[in-house]
């Protein structure tokens, strides 16, 4: 996966919902392409297939069950992710936070089945702890900042610095997004600054007047 | 809604995955606008709106959070459902429990768009209780069948007839399905007997080698 | 049970624990053999047996899981409860809803071992809904009303009034309680006439400056 | 807290119900004394402060909460714990699974408030992860060997003596037990033999014949 990366994480806003999803996707893609950054997305859930099919940029899960197919209604299993052709899923987002055997267990299968797992973590005693089980990226977010007017690289630059230190010590192939009041390109460049590979965001993009050119300017700080 | 209704669960087997859903999911089509039997459909959660797109069948979610849109990473709420231009979604499944006061506001707010509820109810006391909410359906399923190769039917028919007779006195316009070990036309037809509207049901035709067969013969079942 | 009741609910606060939650079941015990008022107690969990040994007025658990004795570390189980010498449980208290399947075995379980079931319910249809489970008590109480300054039967006494008339008519065994901001013996009193067979409360005793005087003040307001 | 540790978990067997707990709690007491090796035990959480109060060997609670004193019918806190003269709590019990980010809280208010923390592991990863909180004692349980007749030190000795290696590299002043189908004084003393500090059982001690038999027998393999 190129990086740096911006994942945009359309929760289930009256924004993202029905066709406007699958326009805001189109919109990432259009910019992606223009700009040459990796701009990944994660619909809401019951709209991944659908967007999966109509645009060619990196998807996401929002969230996944620790369960295999089979019974489970109203489950999301890592083998229908893939099915639906999406690279990966979020794990433990503050919203959905799991238990730490689903965790571990995720993680597992994620590597076995070739998705790319994104684990959100709230301290940087948590990020040491999931960096054990060698995800793909943490995304860390200090949950107080989360849908904030002030991104995490302003308020606590120290946690991204910290956490992208102690990860690289820990597990030097994880990669670290930071997330949380995340809101343009000037936001996007300090978190590159400070370590990061990217970053994850929601409301700044989903909820903006003009997403386009909101995902301009993020893609600009994320450019050399 | 038309009734009686044949409503096919996908859960999350394998056997419904990725191209494969969709492909069931115009096998229901095709035998309902052939037979004229009402075939309704619960995808995966992760293909609801890829499928919603695709058929012209009624499409259920399979699973609803009480949440409204807004922050819910990896959540599921009514207003996507609607949006997806599915007709309503199942609710309290036994493999997705859900708490009272929750189930409560589900049908109030199913109601105010316009959705329809499917409560699913492990037992005669459960179906009274979830009937004084006034739900559009209630699909009776005593969990120790559910899967199984005996029909509810056949197993434990006074449980369809009592519930049945129960919600009727208790709130008469509330309709009644029965499910769990459902598989052929004779079940179904039992079950129209019984007093049901219809059945719920899942293996009986995800795991069939000739799931067109088995539709056809549960369609049989539900003509007069 | 004798009616009217005072149920007092200990929660888990500050001001109940260790030495201190004894206490006060001391003085619950004292105001109710003085002025011959049902004042029952709901203590923190962990102190069920221990304040169930110490005094004689009637004990109920906080909180009781769907789970029979066995594995299940950390659950309470109504045998536990029993042989605790409590008197019954709380059952869906706001701050620990259960599933609708969980409530109705419980109530069953209840019955079988001859315990006390005071299931707490949020509105009039829930209370409608539980009634058909035939528990022994139906506590109702409007979530936006607990903790705060008002009592519901000041704020809603429509609320009170029509649960009580609709569980009448369903279920005329089961008695109501209300709680929800109830304070002082007017309240209790209000609660009375409104058809209610007495309070649940909480912090109006817990927190309050002198708890002698204030459950002295609500068992007046109990009294003919 | 004295190592070698033999820690009892009654869990809510029918075995430890009433009367039955405390006088296993004596027989422990008894032999702890007359063997002086360090038994403590984990009662029924609804018995915790009433053992508590009778016995003066070390207390833990089977389960707490990540919440503070206040509102939380139903629920442990750590302050009620710590009241209640116990020393420590379980954390995160195959049969309690807790989330990560509450892991993480827990452990550090066990520390702010001087209590032991027991964090139980069901795999090597997840035991690495949790070693990065530095707990008190991390307690590795492989889960299908749990209430088993065959002693994790003879089943899977690797896991013990990995966890215990894995462990001291990262956080060499947590301490390793092992659970699972312990039973006797030759599996402690393996145990020991292996690195351990101890070990967590339930079913080996709580559904014995002869309870003081076993426990003289396991405190037997906990000596020189």
């Amino acid at each position: 996966m190129k990086t740096p990366i911006i994942l945009v994480n359309f929760k289930i806003y009256n924004e993202i919902s029905g066709a406007r999803g699958l326009e805001l996707a189109k919109i990432c893609e259009d910019v992606s392409s223009k700009t040459g950054v990796n701009i990944s997305i994660a619909p809401q859930i019951i709209d991944l297939s659908y967007i999966s099919e109509k645009v060619s940029i990196p998807i996401f899960s929002q969230h996944v069950d620790n369960i295999k197919p089979g019974s489970g209604t109203g489950k999301t299993t890592l083998e229908g992710i893939k099915a639906a052709k999406a690279v990966g899923t979020l794990i433990n987002h503050s919203e959905n936070r799991l238990k730490i055997a689903d965790i571990d267990s995720i993680i597992n299968r994620c590597r076995e089945l070739g998705l790319i797992s994104v684990v959100c973590t709230n301290t940087i005693s948590v990020s040491k702890a999931v960096a054990m089980f060698n995800p793909t990226f943490i995304a860390v977010e200090p949950p107080e900042l989360i849908g904030g007017d002030i991104s995490v690289t302003d308020a606590d630059p120290g946690i991204v610095k910290n956490t992208v230190k102690t990860i690289r010590d820990i597990a030097p192939d994880v990669k670290v997004l930071c997330g949380a009041g995340v809101k343009n390109g000037k936001d996007v460049k300090k978190a590159i600054e400070l370590g990061a590979e990217g970053v994850l965001l929601a409301s700044g993009v989903t909820k903006a007047k003009n997403p386009r050119e909101v995902l301009e300017d993020l893609a600009k700080g994320a450019m050399k």
